[in-house]
């Protein structure tokens, strides 16, 4: 990168005649206007560079005022090669401009649907992709709530501040605290209290390292290297899992043994597995409901889902609204317990692991338990729902289960005779 | 306030002796019964200025020890009297000694009322002003739980500690941090893993505003200016909110376009009102199975809000104990949930908007929705409450909401006029 | 403990030659494989002082590598005995190596039950002991999830990184957030957000006292002096509280008037003994319903608890998972909400003892009895489970008081007659 940035120093010097603040145009109003952005331009590397105004914004005043022309990572690609190159290699690169989700997280993904999310020709993914909790946002929510920090997907100030170039900001851990933290992805807090961040905090970076230590070994972009599960915690298939790892254990041997390494993050995996277990353990009686009839509301009827239609959704286009109580459980779980477990076993804090994690998601099932035992006495007693009790009813279920292919033709003819034995 | 300061410390030296702590008749037996106390007054502006310890706390010992010369802010106002007026005209300054709430937060409040909180010709409001949830405490959780924050409408020292006078103290965030988080209002926690924030960590307070920056331009003590609507979160009618936006605006000027801050600003003001449909949407389920008798416990069976007696109580004096599972869940998303979606969308914190906020908002409102379900059938099938199904129960449901003023006597007339339909 | 270390040091100076890392025969091999732990040695006081590799590990390098030659505690003990001392006699070395609870928690404790714990002639409690919370997990999360921390009790280096012996990072009270932090003991998060903390951070040790001031006076390790309460906040009897409060009025005096310190440590006991009363009144609704059999699902009809059988335990044994929603409900209010309360309270943090605290005790209070009111309603519907209605019924249930003692004899009497009596 370091090149990189020389190169463009070097041309930007050679054909730009040396700018002083003064001889940009925009400055004499926009200190004014923008005292703040004005006064970091003139501080950064940039200026220093001849790097002025309308490089990164264009000379259209009216479009930039309307909007029009945001400096998006095209914009500093030219400059800044191998750091787009990384980043587009990541998942901060790689995903959509309005959430994760899309496509991704569907069943049965096929070459052509790429078309989805990329215009033909363009390894970038296209802005208007689809994710079902944004479309069920205002578009003020959607802005604040899911662009605010999905925007990394296509500007580099996400990380970098607008005008500044200082590289202290972006490589203090703070940094990433914006965006990874909260209830779905705690990140930053995990980090700050488990044993490499308080020594961060008390012995120095040397002593314990940050998120950039080892998601960003050697100043690279490419957060991604290393990580062995898809953004939903779901573990990539061994040929992929395998050389991530070797990369991550790699990391790690800059201070570990690699053998130690490799056995806390195999930890991390078996947290993992037993995590996912608990979930599906959870899911499968969400859908046996549905499979009889006793969600309530059933889905056919509440406001549908705004990708699958009145069907029961929860993979990770799963909503967490117009849904019923048992789901709100569900989404918790998985969102919100299990990325805990998970991401706190990798990253070594007990808290989040345990307390946070394994016994919310355990507690979660106890409620998740509870509430389908009273959808299930609310459907024997017919109460506003239709009765469930006969076996006219199982055969019903049975048959669901066989079309949405949680039974196979064998098991579901096995498990129907035996309905119909006790029939007789 | 520099100013009063050095009017007081001018009319201090020539009135007092100037005095070492030596001189001062306390400060041997207080070295060592107080020793923090005596050392940080010893390294303050006031030992320089010669103000002793019977300037603030009088002469009278037994009182002191008492716990009757507390050293309330008309004891600091004399010579800081800026800051104090600043201070009375802000939220801080206007609230009442036991928490917020009170009269103010009840409807239709007449202008002879003013007496249930001032004393004739005091603009101050009395310390003994009542607060249902203050009410239901014990008297050390009040002071504790309570008093301890509240204490800022009457107390310098809940921000200026005690004895020491060093400004840097109370020019940090982390001041401010003692009160102003937690679930019902973590602006700290939002603000930490905001832009501002972060930025301020990682590059300083002129790239990343604090608290004070923004709610204290200029040191102003009146932290209000700008705000645009009450601290319930119910936004001020317009000939209020406009010159507060205003004021607002000028201030982020400091940094930003204005019409940049303006749209931020205005976006919040969206996310706002669209939050307040979300709980009124709730509030109206709630009040519907209160008309119909349909809550568990009704508020007749439980014991007696304090204000209001055996009635459905859902605005700023709602209780969160002595009630019913689905108004708890209300409780939640009207105090903690609309805040943190509203202050975080204010303070650009993506995830206190869209997770800790707006999803919270929506997933218990599932929930309510879930228990209302739940609460009609168990009032069909007559468990323990009576019969709701015919349309007797619908008529009676009907006066109570005229009763309350949910219906014009021309909607109670139609409505009413509808059930008699069906009964033919 | 500076004597202790002196005299080792003089000790190993004598006995073995000075060693430079050079002449330390596993750094060649470990400045490759373990990098960090190699620099963190080469600059800490114990190679100063000629400690080097075996003296802590051994010298049986294949049971180093079979993980079979921990540095525990009695390691290190012979050196620093100041510290081993006193490390025992505090709640950190009196623990169980894989959590707490245990016998401790167990009623009627006798004293031929210290085997259950203790090796004969041993005080160091063994580490195989029992706690249910540890027996229902996996291996994998029992390592990170329990022994994360718990390994306090047997390992110095819970608190001592490895191989640093920089006194800086255990007095810095980071190095106590990675275990005493989250929802069920956040001290941490409490003391950085109160008046202690804040200024801690504003204006330095001396203004604002962190963990070690007040829980490790002059570099004591028995770290619990001046406590009150076992690790369950439950007050200990007069005779063993007293001499504490009076240590801990004593530490607080090197800031605080005596009076001030015991009146505000008061208060923290009888917001303790008011938290405990809510405590108890859910405890006795779920013993209730377990009495008639309508937990749903009942203790038998569920995973065995893995040391008290099929059998209702709400106890410091008590599970978060294989139970009911209502216990696991009495299980957030026990172990979180209880907790925050009282420790918020002696540490003087509002938000945490009210609203995290208080309020969320309260709040579940209210939850419980609606999930009472509901499973006491499906018992009188016979909702797959016995009707209860009847006075027989009760007449079972008061047996079940008496059986488990919370009847005596006489009430016993008292009650069944009451019932004998309505069915005349």
């Amino acid at each position: 990168m370091i090149r990189a940035v020389l190169t463009a120093t070097i041309l930007a010097a050679l054909i730009a005649p040396r700018m002083s603040g003064a001889a940009e145009p925009c400055i004499p109003c926009h200190t004014e206007k923008t005292p703040a952005a004005v006064a970091q331009w003139q501080g950064s590397a940039h200026a220093k560079a001849g790097i002025g105004c309308e490089k990164c914004h264009g000379s259209d005043h009216d479009k930039i005022v309307r909007g029009e022309a945001k400096v998006g990572m095209k914009v500093c690609a030219p400059c800044h090669k191998k750091a787009y190159e990384e980043h587009r290699l990541s998942r901060h690169g790689m995903g959509l401009h309005s959430g994760w989700g899309c496509t991704r997280g569907l069943p049965d993904r096929k070459k052509d649907e790429c078309r989805f999310c990329h215009q033909p020709g363009d390894e970038m993914p296209r802005s208007d992709v689809q994710c079902a909790r944004f479309l069920k946002q205002s578009p003020e929510m959607g802005e604040i709530g899911c662009n605010y920090c999905h925007s990394v997907e296509d500007a580099c100030d996400s990380c970098h501040s607008k005008h500044m170039t200082d590289l202290k900001i972006v490589r203090d851990p703070n940094s990433c605290a914006k965006c990874h933290m909260g209830p779905d992805h705690p990140q930053w807090e995990m980090w700050q209290t488990s044993l490499h961040g308080t020594l961060n905090v008390s012995a120095g970076a040397k002593a314990g390292p940050d998120c950039q230590t080892c998601h960003m070994p050697k100043g690279t972009h490419n957060v991604s290297i290393g990580i062995t599960m898809n953004s939903g915690g779901v573990p990539y298939p061994a040929a992929k899992a395998e050389p991530a790892r070797k990369e991550m254990v790699n990391i790690c041997s800059a201070c570990h043994a690699p053998a130690f390494a490799k056995r806390e993050l195999e930890r991390g995996d078996l947290v993992r597995s037993q995590s996912l277990a608990i979930l599906k353990e959870a899911e499968h009686i969400i859908w046996d409901l549905n499979d009889r009839g006793l969600l309530d509301p059933m889905p056919e009827n509440r406001p549908q889902h705004p990708l699958s239609g009145p069907r029961l959704v929860t993979d990770s286009q799963m909503l967490y609204e117009d849904t019923s109580h048992i789901e709100r459980l569900f989404f918790k779980m998985k969102k919100y317990d299990y990325a805990r477990t998970v991401k706190g076993a990798y990253h070594q804090n007990p808290s989040y692991t345990h307390w946070y994690g394994n016994a919310e998601l355990k507690m979660d099932l106890v409620d998740i338990k509870s509430e389908a035992s009273r959808l299930k006495e609310r459907g024997q007693k017919g109460a506003g729902v239709k009765p469930q009790a006969g076996a006219e009813d199982e055969l019903k279920a049975l048959k669901n289960k066989f079309d949405r292919g949680a039974l196979s033709a064998e098991e579901y003819a096995k498990e129907k005779g035996k309905v119909l034995e006790q029939m007789k």
